[in-house]
């Protein structure tokens, strides 16, 4: 019944290649399907103004897709002289995601920015841009601490996301762009390895959904969830 | 226990003044206790290129804060020279919301745009811009029904919003600045007045939340919605 | 012969509501008739950098109006990312009009910022924000001294603007929307409450205007605000 | 007692050179003892959107300083990304200035653009922008005449602009830089030939200014003035 | 000598990955060694506004970095808000090479933009920009012919692009950053397949150049372009 | 042959005034026949932060032309917004050309800002600019020598620049408008008085130049260049 073939609680191939540029403290390549995104991580030692002189530092992500990224080419959000609204709402969204693993205290005075480039989009950017930047954020903290530069582990637990929804009625996870772009509802859940909430974001786009949809939609993102913390661990176990 | 004295299931006092100033077909001062946000409908007989030749109509809304609505004043966007992603991202979702309430096909080809301006902030901005903004389209609808404009309502059922939380560890409904600043949880939802999810956004801002806070807060949602479509179909009683 | 049924040396109705919002040092609601502008004055401890270490304090000004404070909806200036010419000259108008009452060395090194922003307009905007942005002002400097902030008063005598015109052919005092669209001379005035002149701006809209016609606005103007600065005194004597 | 040794009544030496450049309709080189400002007006046979098919023309300036036209370099305005309040200022009153001498209507649907470009500035740019301005109008006007392209001369009498002040309590006419920084009071006013007044724009820099101040400044400025529309003519006149 | 241990006339390894995403007509993968960029070519069936009615297409190019594509991460142009002084420079450059191997005439009323998207920067990205640009660009012509969408073939030749420099007084080919910090000299030539210069950029870093060195230089220049083209032209012939 | 009637190895009359205008510390009006260039170098006694605290000094430039400097009005930059590609590429041409003649060193910890503003243009606007922007330059150093601010002189050597070109099939010299917008080849050549190279920027812009005639270019500037640096000389001997 879905366009790819898979199982309603089935998550498309996930593929978490680390080093993949070689500039940057922690460098992923997130694949979601045809869903591919840069995640780059970057250690700056100074924190931004707001934060000077308090002892903590700050986690912040930046969003952007190339041009060509999607099916129609998208006009350059440089050569249009700002960023639209949906990448200041995705990317404020993966920075407050990424804060929750990370001890601001521990971290000390210093900023790791997570910039996720969409290369190629086919749904679920977002969801995967938070999943490959926990994995790039962990390789800049890992080259922190390999450097003796933090007295302890600015990390506590992972978080993952994915996206749900409703797709011709039923409840399904890991939405690719052909489902997407029919859904009924859509929601991205960012969870922790615990099983607790991040952020939960449910938008009915066709109908208002009833709470026993919402309730699916929650189970599903908690399976799915736990698949991709999983990847993360492997993705990061191989040292 | 709440620094207002209100039950945990206690809405703020709810106002909801029509016909606040003149030129707009729909206009609105809405107040969540010492919240006060003015929402103007205007009817634009254009749509936007996008929609132009489609025998549709688009609902959009903008937002805006008085430099001087919060307690410390902050820069004008206009003067900045681009409002922020705060800002966007607010107006994406009372536009959304809006629109979830309204027959596009049969508004025809002409937008209404919801101007929410915020002349005193204290907690809750979005979610009374999204009640107060449902009852001034109303009155923008009914101006174009009035002067025979629409062969038929475009307006189904009724749209309000209004946030929960977790504050020291209950949780609560309807959050002002003093609960917002401290809370572990912080959600927005909004639902029509059958009970349906038009969009729920829930955030950790302490730690994760846990299935069953989420419900709560749910629940609590249900419950505070309830009271303000009543108090926006009583004020759209009134004539 | 005015649209509005006044005598031709005949003010709107004015009223100033002082404490109209809560978080500012002052916030005044001024109404010249249906124009209403909300005026609230901002203390900031810190000047602009060219005036760091001078030991001198600064006042200025912002102006902005509602996108639908008019008759047809005006584009929002954040949205379109810039201030408009006529903003600017307001804004730049209202900030020189109040520091020529204010002793910048008394004030001290901060800064007070009057954002006068329109919520219904009628004409006469620029005006009403002079004379609502005074008794801002007046209220804020006097929340300094409450707090023994200040050494001597850095306030030194009032002042108050308003139009005058030629409409018809016939002087007229304080004109409305429907007059200002068709008068054939504009002129703003801006006095203090000696009778000594701050600001005289005149314009000719239709033909040039002679040196009688000039003398006829000037004492128009000078008879108004000698009612305007009686209003301001007794929204000030209120306590 | 001028800082130049001027009497209080005596304008700066006046040139104006027709033909400064050889691309524009029309080009003036304006000088006002040292300030020297390019005058350019150029026709497009088009018109902005909001008078296309009404038959009517437009006339509108545009105003500009070379960075090190004043004493202390001043940062571009293209390079900032945006004209300053003050040059929005300066350039709505050419216009509105200039426009004042033509009919619209009889100009037929073409706009032209006077560009004033301050080379070397010493107080008065805004002046020599309108006494310069109109004369290259006037020229490229006579080229429209030229080929034909009118059915009758838009133009109607002339237009110049002088500014006065109060220098050491004293009312003087065409103010340099010397006297400008120091002025308790600055106006600028534009007439036409018949002695009628096209705008006043009078600040009070110190203390508010008399009426009988005021009367003494506006007698200056129309003996400048005859002066000035003296030289414009007598340039026209050169053929 | 060379840090990388290359002779001075030895290109670094050169890879050309066509089919690298999967949306656009031209999707290429360029590596000069450590330097990779991803370009893709969007064929669009409009042309831009200067060219409308005019029977002849356009090419166009873009060019941006990620942000970390550099040894030290760099601020995003699209959150800056402006493409920097160098990004346009590189993609005018690019675009004005692609346009040298192009009939405009023969392309049609439409328009191909070729986006250059660094994300591992080590010297040299607009010469591969222009390589690779140049594949992409092919292919999505063949795509236009392969639907038949044009009568004759648009492209006539090769376009590729090398650095030569001058490093430690020795003229070397295709230098790497390590190289390219410490040139004295930096040229970038552009040829086409026939040894014709489309191109030639040269800029003394140190001291001027002698013309024997530019002559060095521009021999240099030739062997590696025929080498590039070379290594285009087995990438396309790989079908 | 030419369209002026020159030879192809003629330059146009060359004139550089000094004291162009009197408050900065280098002003040069540059014509290169019909093409006028105002340059003026300014002295700043602050560095760029980049360069704070390193003893070591920067020229930099910018670049701009009067709306009306050509056959039809362009947008004013400032207008629009930013500046255009174009401007930048050329404003850091002759940035990158200027400080090849300086001992940044020697400078001291001061900026030194060449403004090149063109007040009409006929082609050669970027190479007149350069070399009237040398004569501003070293009037701008003499003055700081004249006020005993530096130790020994940071000028070395001239620097001077020509265009070339092939126009219908032959070499020639210094294009003006009518030749430039139809040659085939067109190169910008900095030089300095040793005859060594600082930058050559050739473009093809009908077919590819052979190497040829690419000497025969080179061969023209070098020519151009030793009568330009003859006529800076003079100049600056005028004293």
């Amino acid at each position: 019944m879905r366009p790819s073939g898979r199982a309603p609680d089935e998550l498309r191939p996930i593929r978490i290649t680390r080093r993949f540029t070689r500039h940057a403290e922690g460098s992923v390549l997130v694949e979601y399907g045809d869903t591919r995104v840069i995640c780059t991580a970057s250690v700056d030692e100074r924190v931004p103004p707001f934060l000077r002189g308090k002892g903590r530092g700050w986690v912040t992500a930046e969003y952007g897709m190339l041009p060509r990224a999607t099916h129609d080419r998208m006009a350059r959000e440089a050569a249009r002289g700002r960023q639209g609204g949906r990448t200041l709402e995705i990317q404020r969204l993966i920075g407050r995601s990424l804060r929750a693993a990370v001890n601001l205290e521990a971290l000390g005075e210093r900023q790791i920015t997570v910039d996720c480039d969409v290369i190629q989009a086919d749904g679920g950017t977002r969801t995967a841009s938070i999943t490959g930047g926990y994995v790039a954020l962990a390789d800049a903290i890992a080259s922190l601490r390999a450097r003796d530069a933090l007295r302890r582990d600015p990390l506590f637990g992972s978080v993952a996301a994915v996206s749900t929804g409703i797709y011709k009625g039923t409840p399904v996870l890991d939405l690719d762009y052909a489902e997407d772009s029919e859904a009924e509802t859509d929601m991205n859940v960012v969870m922790n390895e615990a099983g607790g909430f991040i952020e939960v974001q449910g938008t009915a786009e066709g109908h208002a959904f009833r709470p026993e949809e919402l309730q699916s939609m929650l189970d599903l993102a908690q399976k799915g969830i736990g698949e991709l913390i999983a990847a993360q661990q492997a993705a990061l176990a191989e040292g």
